[in-house]
């Protein structure tokens, strides 16, 4: 039985923290700064840390805030943190090796990590146990067999590893661009009289323009040059396929869509 | 009890024909040139029509083709086509006035439909009797209460009337441009390297790449004014995003989000 702490009980922190009561016998604990939060996490069997001093006893602290929030956080507390500490920050390169250097020179091990899902709503009210069932980890450093284990009780299934670096030019690609189109696709004006003219393929094309502005504004800004970058490829497809209709080039179309078929066939 | 034939057993008339086995007390006929299909649709009850004079005895026609060959069934096959026919064209403003024209000569009445359902697979063996739970019924020219009731039977929950222009100004935006952002967005080289990277947004984001490269090429083409109006605005969008991460203007990016965010909202 390990100490565990969650900072920041939000969708991603509350869902660890639910899961982690939920599927191991490992006493959770939580720190947040919202009053709601943590009556509202008492009522599920975490424990609330009040006093900083608390999280030098914990093997593991898992710190789930926004990416520059992470930072200020651990710059700020990094006397507070012991043995394995852990963040999800959604992009990487720019967080790494400033907490790394903090770990070196300040006793405790760094392990970042980033858990593939996520919902269309936020808080602590809206996390869930089974918010990981079947999600994919990145891993930056690392992790040992207990860690794996304890991530497998909880419902990952997938464990990939990647740099800094590596991690943010995928996620550019796999993450971020989702979002930056759908919110793009919603804002043409025709969007508000979609209803009854439109089937699945708008719900789910659209789904993810649903975000928090301020987490998604850092996200973007912290990897802009690789979103920059696949933006501009998409641009260009667009106007690839753009063309063919132009000049009524029946047979490019067709190659582009079948290129498109294929490939997504290989996907999933 | 009336008569009711399907002209095209594909995944769209397939599920027509199976959907009114289900659930009303018509007999249903089929016409389809592929042999396996024919055998297979008798299977499911399915009267198979051979002798196309006999499309004459029908109280109800509807052609479940794609669009260009829905105008030409219909350019050839005119003398034996009586009562109601319908079709099902995904684009309306190339072959409604073609065809309402024949039916004014020839003696029958002309409904033209668009049922907003489908399948990212094909053919007469992914027909579904239930494909069209839940789903809209665009519809041109006005349907009659037994007709509004047939179709509800079979699951349609909702009739919306449209002109043929503004249907496919409509559907160019809720339909096309989402397989066409689909398709380019799996052009990405990266596409191939994103297991593990990836979660739900991703995978609904290009759900709609997987599509037949005959009919959408057609589809797209058909309707390429509107299509290539609604792809410039999603890049003059994409590129206005871009701009603000170029400055690093937070405020503007944030505004971007925000709004997309808020117009989501809305729609769903």
């Amino acid at each position: 039985m390990k100490k565990i702490a969650i900072v920041g009980l939000g969708l991603m922190g509350g869902s660890f923290a639910k899961a982690f009561i939920e599927y191991s016998d490992n006493i959770v604990y939580g720190y947040d700064i919202d009053e709601k939060t943590k009556k509202s996490a008492k009522n599920f069997g975490i424990k609330i840390i009040e006093d900083k001093n608390e999280l030098k006893k914990m093997d593991l602290t898992i710190i789930c805030l926004n990416p520059l929030t992470i930072k200020n956080f651990v710059g700020k507390n990094y006397k507070y943190l012991s043995k394995t500490v852990m963040e999800i920050s959604g992009v990487k390169n720019n967080l790494h090796p400033y907490i790394k250097k903090l770990s070196e020179k300040y006793s405790f091990v760094y392990k970042s990590i980033h858990p593939m899902a996520g919902r269309e709503v936020y808080g602590f009210e809206s996390s869930l146990k089974d918010l990981y069932k079947n999600a994919s980890m990145i891993y930056v450093d690392d992790l040992d067999d207990e860690e794996i284990s304890l991530f497998k009780k909880i419902g990952f299934n997938k464990f990939v590893k990647a740099s800094p670096k590596k991690h943010d030019e995928m996620i550019s690609f796999t993450s971020q661009l989702c979002h930056v189109i759908s919110n793009a696709y919603v804002l043409n004006q025709k969007s508000i009289y979609h209803d009854g003219f439109s089937a699945g393929s708008l719900k789910d094309m659209t789904r993810v323009s649903k975000i928090d502005e301020n987490l998604w504004s850092e996200l973007f800004l912290l990897n802009k040059d690789f979103l920059i970058e696949d933006i501009n490829t998409m641009i260009e497809n667009l106007e690839e396929l753009k063309n063919d209709l132009k000049n009524n080039d029946v047979d490019r179309l067709k190659a582009q869509l079948k290129k498109g078929n294929d490939i997504r066939k290989k996907m999933w």
